[in-house]
C-alpha cells in the first residue's frame, strides 16, 4: 500500500478540526466519517466530545498510528497542524480548509509553506480546498458531502467542489454506482494525474470520469492518461473551451484555461475521450463501463414506426450506419413476424406487439453479427407489455452479451419497465438522439 | 362555429362502436368521454348497456342533435356507418379505427369509399387510423389515450398515434400542460394545416408543435403556417432527415418523406422552426409560450465557478453572447457582493450565497438592460438555500417580465426548489447545454 492507497482506504481517520457544531465543515466530515468501517479520531484543541466521542487535544496525543489525516482547521492555522502530521508519520492527508491561493495573497503564501512542509515529507497530500473524496465500497465518506452514491464502476475526479455536491446529487437521485469520487482543489501535491493513475489499477474502477477546468502538469496528466486509457476508458468535461468560458474560468480560478487546440490534440493523443456535457460524461461511463468500444452498425427494433424513423436519423446523423436487413434475417423474421412488419431496418414489429413478438425477434437476433448493437424502442401502446418485454432485452443482454440499449418512451405507462432495465444493467434513455450522441464518443 | 370547432369543442358527442368489453378500443374511447362535462351517446348495434348507459342501436335513433361521431367499428363497416353520420347531419366525425390505406390494397379500397362519402358532405373528419383528440380546458378525450395531461399553452399534432401516447404519457408525468392534442393519422379531409389554423385561432393555444412525417399538401401547410407564424410559434420535428430515416419512413407509412432541403427551405420561409428532438419539441414551445424571441446577450449568475464555465462555454458555442459586465455594473454589485465576486459575467455569487445574495443580484439586474436574458445557477453546497433561492428567481421573474432560465443543479436536495420554480413559470433545466440548444430554436 502506498500513500494513495491510505487515502482511499485508510483504517485510521484523524480529524483535526472535528467540531461538534452542526454548522462547522468539521462536524460534518467527522458524521461523514462515523458511518465507515474505519477507526475515527476527533482532534480538537478545544471540545470535549464530539458525536459521542472524546476528542484528543492534538494528533500526537493519539497512539495509535494514523493512516489517514482530514484537516478542517482555519487556513492560518494548517501549516502548525501539518507540522504535527508529518511528524507523526501519516500515510496520506486531505486539507478540506478553504482560503489559499484561491482566495488572494496572504493566502497564497499559507499555501506556500504548506508546500515545504509537504515536500520535506513522503506523505500524499489531497487538497488544499477540496470537498473530499469519497469510496462507496468502504462507505467511506472523507468530505463534506452529506450523502452516499451507492457503489459502481465510475470513478469522479472534480476540479470543482460545487460542481461536485451537484453531481453527487444527482447521481444519487438517479440512481447511478460511483467507485471512487474525489475533489481536487489546488492540487498542491495529488492531481489528476495521480488519481487518475491510482484508478487505473483499482480493481473497483471501470471508468474514469474528470471535470477540468485547468491542468497543472499536462505533460503528467498526458503520461498518465496514455498509459490507463489502454485499458480504462477516460471521459472529459474539460470547461473553458470557448472565448467567454476561458474569460469565466480566469475569473474563477485565476489559472488560464490554456490552448484549445494543444489540448484537443494531447486529450486524443492521450486515448481520452472529450465530451461537452454532464450528462454525457456520466451516461458515457455507464456504457463504457459495459462495452469498451462500440461499432457503426446498429439493429433498432421498435414497436412503434415514428420513433424508428426518429431513431435512423438520430443514428445517421452521428455517422452509424442503419443498414438495410440481410435478406436471410428478413425471412427468418418473416416466420415470427405478422405480414405487415417493416420487412428491413429498423424492425417495425407492428403497435400491437405483446412482449412474446420481441422476444420472437431478440431469439432471432441473438445468433446473428450482422449488426454491432441494438436500439429497442417501446411505446405504451393499448396491447404493449412494458414489464415483461424489458424482461426479454434483459435476458437477450444476459444470454449474448450483445451491446443492447432501450428507449421506453413516455411517462408512469414504462415508469416499472424502466426500473426493470436498470435492475438488469441496460441503460435506457428518453429519446433515440440521447443515446446516438453519447455513442459517438465510443465509436 | 364551424366543423373544427364542433371537432374541439362538441356539446353532443355519439361513440359508434362503444363497447362494454374493457379490451375493445369502443370501450376506451367512451369512458374516456364519460369524464367530460359533454353529452356522450353510445351506439351498438349488440350491447344493452355500455358503463351504466343504454347504447342505441343506430345513430339516427338519437334524438338529439350530435356535434361530434367518434367511429370505433372495424374498417369493412365504417362507410356504412358513416353514411348514417353523414344522413345526421353530425358537424364532425374522428374514425379512430384503423385497417385503411396504411394497411393495404384492401384497405385503400375501403378508404376511398370514406373519402366519396365524406366529400359530398361539408362534415369535417379527422383520421382515418388516429388516436383521437383531446382537449384538456374541456376535460375532453376523444381518444383511446388513457390519461389527461394538465391544461398549458401547447397545441400537439402528431402524426403517429404510438409517439403521440408516449409523449402524453411523458406530458403528464412531467406535468407540461397541453392546450390540445390531435392525431391526424391518414388524413383524408383534415390534415396538418386544418389543425395549425384552427390552433392559430385558438384562444387556449400560445405555440403550436407538430410532429411531422410526412406532408399530404405541402402548399397548403406552408399557407397555413406562414398566417399563423405570425402570431404563435410553429415548432416541427420532421422525420426521414437523413437517408436511413427516408428507408424507415418509406417502410412505416408507404409515404416518401420528400425532398429534405425543399423542406428546409420551406419551413423557414413559413417561419417555422425545425428541431431534432422531442425534448426541444417541448421545451422550445415551453419558452415560446412565454417569450416569442429570445435576444443574444446573456446575463449568468451563479454560486459555483465551474458550472458558470460550464455555461459561458455552453452558451458560445450555440451563438449567444457572454459579454463582460459594464462598468457601472460592476460598481453597483461591488457595493452588494463579498469582495471576491467574480466582478464580472459570469456573475459568480461565491459558494457561501444565501438567498439574500441572490436577491441583491437580482434586484440591481432588474433595472438594467444590458442583457437580453438570465440564466440562474444553483448548486447545493453548505450554506445554499435552494427553496428560498427559487422564490428570489420567481419574484424577478413577476416583477420585470424578464426572460430567466435556471439550472438548479443536482438530485434531492434541490427538488423542492424545482417544484418552486415550476409553479412560478420558470423553466429549470439539469444543465447549461439544454438551456442553451433550446433558446438556439427561439433566436
Amino acid at each position: 500500500m502506498d500513500g494513495m492507497d491510505f487515502l482511499f482506504k485508510p483504517e485510521r481517520i484523524a480529524v483535526i478540526g472535528a467540531s461538534r457544531f452542526p454548522e462547522k465543515v468539521g462536524y460534518e466530515v467527522f458524521k461523514n466519517l462515523l458511518q465507515s468501517d474505519s477507526k475515527v479520531y476527533p482532534v480538537n484543541i478545544n471540545d470535549g466530545e464530539i458525536l459521542g466521542k472524546t476528542a484528543y487535544k492534538s494528533l500526537l496525543e493519539i497512539e495509535d498510528e494514523i493512516d489517514l489525516a482530514v484537516i478542517c482547521v482555519p487556513a492560518p492555522i494548517v501549516p502548525d497542524v501539518l507540522k504535527d502530521v508529518v511528524k507523526k508519520k501519516v500515510k496520506a492527508c486531505i486539507i478540506i480548509s478553504a482560503g489559499f491561493s484561491e482566495a488572494g495573497e496572504a493566502g497564497r503564501k499559507i499555501e506556500e509553506k504548506v508546500g515545504q512542509i509537504i515536500r520535506k515529507s513522503s506523505m500524499r497530500l489531497l487538497g488544499p480546498n477540496v470537498l473530499g473524496i469519497i469510496n462507496p465500497t468502504l462507505k467511506l465518506n472523507a468530505s463534506f458531502f452529506d450523502g452516499m452514491p451507492k457503489q459502481g464502476g465510475i470513478s469522479f475526479i472534480s476540479q470543482s467542489g460545487a460542481l461536485g455536491v451537484a453531481m453527487l446529487d444527482w447521481a444519487i437521485k438517479n440512481d447511478i454506482g460511483l467507485a471512487n469520487f474525489a475533489s481536487v482543489g489546488n492540487m498542491l501535491d495529488i492531481d489528476f494525474s495521480d488519481l487518475i493513475e491510482y484508478f487505473g489499477r483499482d480493481e473497483n474502477t471501470s471508468a474514469i470520469i474528470c471535470y477540468i477546468e485547468a491542468l497543472k502538469d499536462g505533460r503528467e496528466f498526458m503520461k498518465a492518461c496514455k498509459k490507463v486509457s489502454r485499458s480504462k476508458r477516460i471521459i472529459v468535461l474539460k470547461a473553458g473551451r470557448t472565448a467567454a468560458g476561458k474569460r469565466a474560468a480566469l475569473s474563477h480560478t485565476a489559472s488560464l484555461a490554456g490552448d484549445e487546440d494543444i489540448y484537443s490534440a494531447a486529450f486524443k493523443q492521450a486515448g481520452v475521450t472529450r465530451v461537452n456535457t454532464l450528462k454525457e460524461l456520466f451516461n458515457t461511463a455507464l456504457a463504457a463501463s459495459k462495452f469498451k468500444t462500440i461499432g457503426r452498425n446498429i439493429c433498432i427494433v421498435s414497436n412503434a414506426g415514428g420513433p424508428a424513423v426518429i431513431a435512423s436519423d438520430a443514428f445517421e446523423r452521428h455517422g452509424f450506419n442503419v443498414e438495410p436487413l440481410p435478406k436471410d434475417i428478413v425471412k427468418k423474421l418473416d416466420k415470427v413476424l405478422p405480414a405487415n412488419w417493416s420487412e428491413n431496418n429498423p424492425i417495425d414489429i407492428i403497435g400491437d406487439a405483446k412482449s412474446d413478438r420481441y422476444k420472437a425477434v431478440f431469439d432471432v437476433l441473438a445468433a446473428e453479427n450482422f449488426f454491432d448493437f441494438c436500439l429497442c424502442i417501446l411505446t405504451p401502446q393499448a396491447m404493449t407489455q412494458a414489464d415483461e418485454s424489458a424482461r426479454v432485452v434483459a435476458e437477450f443482454y444476459e444470454k449474448t452479451g450483445k451491446p443492447v440499449f432501450t428507449c421506453f418512451m413516455g411517462g408512469n405507462k414504462v415508469e416499472d419497465a424502466k426500473k426493470i432495465l436498470k435492475e438488469h444493467g441496460i441503460l435506457n434513455f428518453d429519446e433515440p438522439e440521447e443515446v446516438a450522441q453519447m455513442l459517438v464518443n465510443l465509436k
